[in-house]
C-alpha cells in the first residue's frame, strides 16, 4: 500500500479513519517559508463539515499538530510532519461483515483480508483528504508568494450548473470560501438539491471546476510527467472522483480542429492564445494561460436508504441500512481537496 | 524532461519525430516470456496510418529492432530496448518560427528554447506513441497469458456515438481490429464524418472506450497508486487527450447515490456487483468487475485550413497554412495506444 | 531534503532532535504480520544509551507510539507510522553560532540557512536513527518468520579487533545483545578503550561487521539495484559512517584472482561456494551464501576537548568547548542501526 | 531487473554483452548544452582495452550512435539515448553450463533461469560500464562548465601504492589520462605487477582514488540522499567493486575524535576546514572542501588458471579453464567509470 506522491515535493499520507491519528509527511519543502497557521486553519475548515444543513453533522475539528519541519513559524527544510489526532469517532457505526456498496470496504478486504482496519473506511476514508489539505494549505501560502493562485468553485450539483470560469481571465476573487459559485442566483438551488437528497436519505454528486493562475509558460514535462498527468494522479487520490477533463475537455471530442485550436496572439508584448480551449497546457507543459480542469464526483456512497449487499462471513446476500452521520453531498467539502491537488502538482514542478 | 513511467514495470520512452530513432526501454519484465513478433507487429500496425481514406497518407512502417532483453524469442529478464529507426520524414514540412496552434511547438520553445528538436513535433510528436505501443504490445501477450484482456472500441467520432460496452460483460470478441465499433451500422457514418473533416481541410475528435477484463478483486493501491491514478497518468501521456472518466464517469455527478451505488451480489459463489457504475474500481482497487474507462481526444491540431499564429522571431501575428500529410482524426489510430496505457498500468501492479 | 528510502518497502523518516517528535512512515508492509511490541522494544533498547559507563548518560526512553498501520497487534496493510515523542532534551547545550567540527551544523547552515532547527543537530542528529530502528525492528520480526536473520558484532574499537565472522557459517547465536563480540576475551579491552577516550574528553571509532543469513540465491537486481547498492545506500544514512566493504572487501584489492574467486561446489545437493570472499553477492544478486559487510564509524565528533571552529556571525575563528552529554563511542549503540539497514535492504527486495 | 539510477538526472542502462547493442537513456539533461563528441570519444577511449600489454587484447571500439536528445551538437532537452552497436564478440568463448567463479553467471541463472543471455556475462558484463561512461562523459562536459571537476588516479595495484591525493588541494592536472598516478616512480612497478599476474594466467586487484573539486557548500540531502549514499549507490553498479570509503574512511575507525574532527577556519573570507578527514561531506551535504573517495576492486574473476566450478546440468563439480581474452587487472580501465559515478551523483543534485 503506497500512499505517496511526487518527485520534488514528496507527500506521504498515513492514517486510518478511526486510528490514533492521520497525517502527512512532506519532503523537500524549501526552508525559510513562513507558514501562517491561522490561514492554514481557515483552509482546513473549508474541508470540515458540521456547520450547515447540507453537510454531515459529524464535527471534525482537524486541529493540526506539527511534529517536525516547522520552527518559530518557518519551515526548517527538514521533512515536515503534521498530524491530526482522532477524536469524536463512533466505530459502532461500522460493520465489518457487510461491505457498503460504492465504498472500498470489499476491495480492501479482498486485498488485505480481515487485518485491514475497516472502521470508518480505515485508510480509504474520505477523512484521509485532511492530510492532503495540510499539504495543500501549506503549499497554497508558498505558491501565492510566487504569484500562483489555485481557486475552485462548485460547477454543478446534480443537474444544476453554475456559470463556468472565464477561461482567459478566471475571476479569482469572484468566489467566496463557504459555498463558492460564480452565479449567485444558483447557490440556493444547489443547496436545496443537497437538502432534498438528504431528506430522501440519499446523496447527490457534482462537479468542481478549478483554475490555476499565474503560471508562466514552460512549466511541466512531456509524456508521463505533464501537468495533466500530475494533476490527474493526485485528483484520483480523492475518494468519489470518477472523471477529470482539462480545458474544454470531453466537449473537444465533438468539435472540429479549426474551432478547438487556440490561435496564438501577441498581447502586451507577450505570446498568449485568443481562446483557452487547451486549458493552459499543451504537450504537458504550461502555455502561460490559466490551467483549467473539472473533476466529477459521484454521490457519496454512504446513504441512509436500504441497500443490497452481501455478508462476507455467510457469503449470502443481505440488507444494509447505514445509520451513521454522513454527507448527502461531498462536493462543497471537496473544494480545498481539489485545490490541494492542483497546488501539490504545481509545487512538484516548480519548487 | 522525464518520459518515464512505472514502479515495477518501468517504461522509459525516448526519441524525436525526425531524429535517428525512437524507442523504449522496459525494465523488470519477467524472464522467459515468449514474445510472438508477428502478433506484436499486428498490434503495431493498428497504430499506423496510410491504409485508408480517413487517416494520414504518411506511411510509417514502425519496424521494431530489439537491442536487448529478448533472445531466441523469449525475454531474458534484462532491460528490453526496442527501437524504430526513422525514415520517410519530410522535415521541410515544419517551420520553427510559426508555432502551430494546438501543438506543443510553443510550450516546448518556452521550456527548452531554440535547442528543442522541433521537426515534426520532436519529442512531443504523436509518433512517440509508437514506443508506447511496443511496450503495450509486449505486455498484451504477457497479460493474456494471465487471463487479462484489454480491448477498446471507437465510442464516438464527433457527435456520432457507438453503443457503449456492456459494463458487466463487455464483448471482447465483438470488436474487430481495423475500425472497431460495437454497432456495425454506425461505422460508415463515422468514417464519412472523418472524410468530411478531411475534405474541409479540418479535423475531428472522438472518444475511445476501453475495457479490462479478467482482473481479480484486490489489485491496486489506495490513494495515489490506485488503478485510476495509474491509467490516467499514462493516458495523459498520449497527445490530444483532454479527459478521462471511469465507470459511468461524469454522468455520476448528476445522479443520486441510490442509483449509482452498485449492490453486491453472489454469483456462482463469488462476490460481484449487480451493476458496474463504479467501473471495476473502488478505492483505487479492483473489485473483480471489468475496468471500464473512456478517454476524450480533441481533433488533431494539424489542419490544412489557414490559421492564426505568431512569429517567434518577429513577435508579431502571422498566418499559418500547414501543408504536410496529417490525420483528420487520430482516434482510429489511438486505440492501441489507449490499450497500451491500460496494459502497462495493470502490468505495473501485477508483474 | 529527502529522507526517504526504498522501492517496495518505503521508509520516510522525519523529525528533529529537539522537536516535538521523531518518527517513520513505512509503506507497503504486508497486512497480517504480527508485531510483538516487547521484542520491538528490546531491539530499540539496544540503540539507547545510559546503562553503562561507556555510553552517554543521556537517557532516551524511545517509547514508540503507533499512529497507524497496526491494529490488534497485526499490521493492517495501510501505511504504518510510528513516532517517539521527544523529552529529556536540554537545548541550552547547543550553540547556533559555533558549528561543531565533524558535525553537520555548518553544512546544514550552508544549505538551509538560519531556518534549520539546529538544536541537538536537528534532522541530522544521531537521534534520527531511532525511527530507522523502528522500521528495522518491525522488519526483523517479519524477516525472521521467513528464515532470514541479520546479526552484527563489534568488529573493532579503535585498534582493538574482534575475531571476524566465519564467512561460511556465521554463528548467529554466538553474539549477545549487550556488547556483542565473538572473542569474549576482547570485550573488556574494548570497553576500557572507550572509557579511556571518555576520560580524555575524547572519542573513538570502530567497525561493525554484519551478517545476513537465510537468503536464497537469486535475490537482488543488477547494476544500480544490487544488494550492495541498497545496503550502502542505507548505511550511509547513519551518521559517522565513513566506509563500507562486502566480503573480503578492501583486502581483495591486494590479492590475486585465483585466491579471491570462490570455487563453486555441491553440498547436500545444493550449489555453494567453498569460500565466501564475495560476501554472498555476485553481480548484485545473492549467491545463497551469507551476506557479510563491514561498516567503518568515525569517532563521534562531539568531544569535551577544546576545539577550533568559527563564529558564523562574526566570520572569525573561535574556540569551542562542548559541555553536553555525549557518547565517547557510537559503535555499541549503532549495532541495531546497521542491522536495520540490512533488514530494510533485504525487505525491499523480497516483500 | 532495474538498471536505473537517479532522481533528477535519470540514467537507464540496457544491453547485453553480446546482444545487438548496449546503451543508455538519460532523462532531464538541460537543453542547450554543447557536447564535444571528440572529447567524449577521448573519455570513452580511457575505458577501452587493447592498447597496451597490461589490458585485454580484445579491442572494443565503443563508437557511440546517438538516437535522440542531441541535435546540431547541442542537447535538445529531450531524453538522450546513446548506443554502442556490438561487434568483435566471440560467443564461443562462453559456456552456459559451467558458471565462472567470481562472476554473476550462477546468480543470474538462479534469478532468471536459462532465459538469461549468458554470453559474455550478458547484462552483468563489465561491458555495461560503457553506457555508464557515455552518461559520465556527457556530464563531465556539463559539470566542467559549472566549475566542477572529477578526477581519479590509480591508488594501488595489488600491494603497490601510489601517493594519496592532497585532500585539501588535489592536483587535478597532476594526473595524466593513460595510466594516472601521482608518484611517477611507481607507475612502472604497477604495470609490471599487472604483467606478472597476466603471465601467471592470474589477475590482480587495486584501489582507485577519486576527487571532486569545485563543489560549493550545501549540496546534498540528509539521511538517505546524501552525497555518500548517491556515490556508493552508483559505484556498486560497477562490477568487481567490493568497498568504498570517504575521506580518511576506514582509518577513522582507529582514531580519536580530536584527531579526526576537522577544525573550521576562515580562509580568504570563506569558511573552510584546516584538514579534510571528512572528505568534503558532513551529514550527506558538501562542506565546500574536495570530495574524496576510494573504491576497492577485486581482481577480475576471469583468469586463465584452472578453476573449480560445477556443472549446472549434471549438478556435479567440474574443472573450468577460461580461454577468452581478459584483463589481468580492471583498474586502469575502471577510472572513467568511477569518475562517471561521481559525475552522475553530483549532476543528480545540481542539475
Amino acid at each position: 500500500m503506497s500512499s505517496e506522491f511526487g518527485k520534488k515535493i514528496k507527500i506521504s499520507i498515513f492514517g486510518e479513519s478511526h486510528g490514533e491519528a492521520i497525517g502527512v509527511v512532506i519532503n523537500n519543502l524549501p526552508s525559510g517559508e513562513k507558514i501562517d497557521l491561522l490561514k492554514l486553519d481557515e483552509f482546513m475548515k473549508r474541508r470540515q463539515g458540521g456547520n450547515n444543513p447540507y453537510s454531515t453533522p459529524r464535527k471534525e475539528t482537524d486541529k493540526i499538530r506539527f511534529l517536525s519541519g516547522i520552527a518559530n513559524g518557518y519551515t526548517t527544510g527538514a521533512p515536515l510532519c503534521g498530524i491530526i489526532e482522532n477524536n469524536n469517532t463512533r466505530s459502532g457505526d461500522y460493520n465489518r461483515d457487510l461491505p457498503r456498496p460504492g465504498h472500498a470496504d470489499y476491495t480492501a478486504y479482498a486485498k488485505y483480508g480481515s487485518f485491514t482496519d475497516h472502521r470508518g473506511g480505515g485508510h480509504f476514508s474520505g477523512r484521509l483528504t485532511a492530510p492532503l489539505c495540510i499539504a495543500g494549505g501549506i503549499l497554497k501560502q508558498i505558491m501565492e508568494r510566487r504569484g500562483i493562485n489555485v481557486i475552485s468553485h462548485i460547477y454543478s450539483i446534480g443537474k444544476i450548473f453554475d456559470t463556468p470560469f472565464d477561461m482567459i481571465n478566471p475571476d479569482i476573487n469572484g468566489v467566496d470560501t463557504d459555498f463558492p459559485v460564480l452565479n449567485k442566483d444558483i447557490k440556493e438551488k444547489m443547496q436545496q438539491e443537497i437538502i432534498n437528497a438528504k431528506n430522501e436519505k440519499d446523496s447527490v454528486g457534482g462537479i468542481i471546476e478549478c483554475a490555476i493562475t499565474g503560471l508562466k509558460a514552460g512549466v511541466g514535462e512531456p509524456i508521463f510527467d505533464g501537468i495533466e498527468n500530475k494533476i490527474a494522479g493526485l485528483v484520483f487520490g480523492i475518494g468519489a472522483v470518477k472523471g477529470i477533463e482539462f480545458g474544454i475537455g470531453f466537449d473537444a471530442s465533438q468539435m472540429r480542429g479549426s474551432l478547438v485550436n487556440d490561435p496564438f496572439i501577441i498581447e502586451n508584448g507577450q505570446i498568449k492564445t485568443a481562446t483557452n480551449n487547451h486549458g493552459g497546457i499543451l504537450g504537458g507543459i504550461s502555455s502561460g494561460m490559466p490551467v483549467i480542469f473539472r473533476t466529477a464526483f459521484k454521490p457519496t456512497p454512504s446513504i441512509g436508504k436500504l441497500q443490497k449487499t452481501v455478508s462476507l462471513s455467510k457469503m449470502q446476500e443481505a440488507d444494509l441500512e447505514i445509520i451513521g452521520r454522513h454527507d448527502p453531498c461531498i462536493v462543497p467539502r471537496a473544494l480545498p481537496c481539489i485545490e490541494s491537488a492542483g497546488l501539490i502538482a504545481i509545487a512538484d514542478f516548480i519548487l
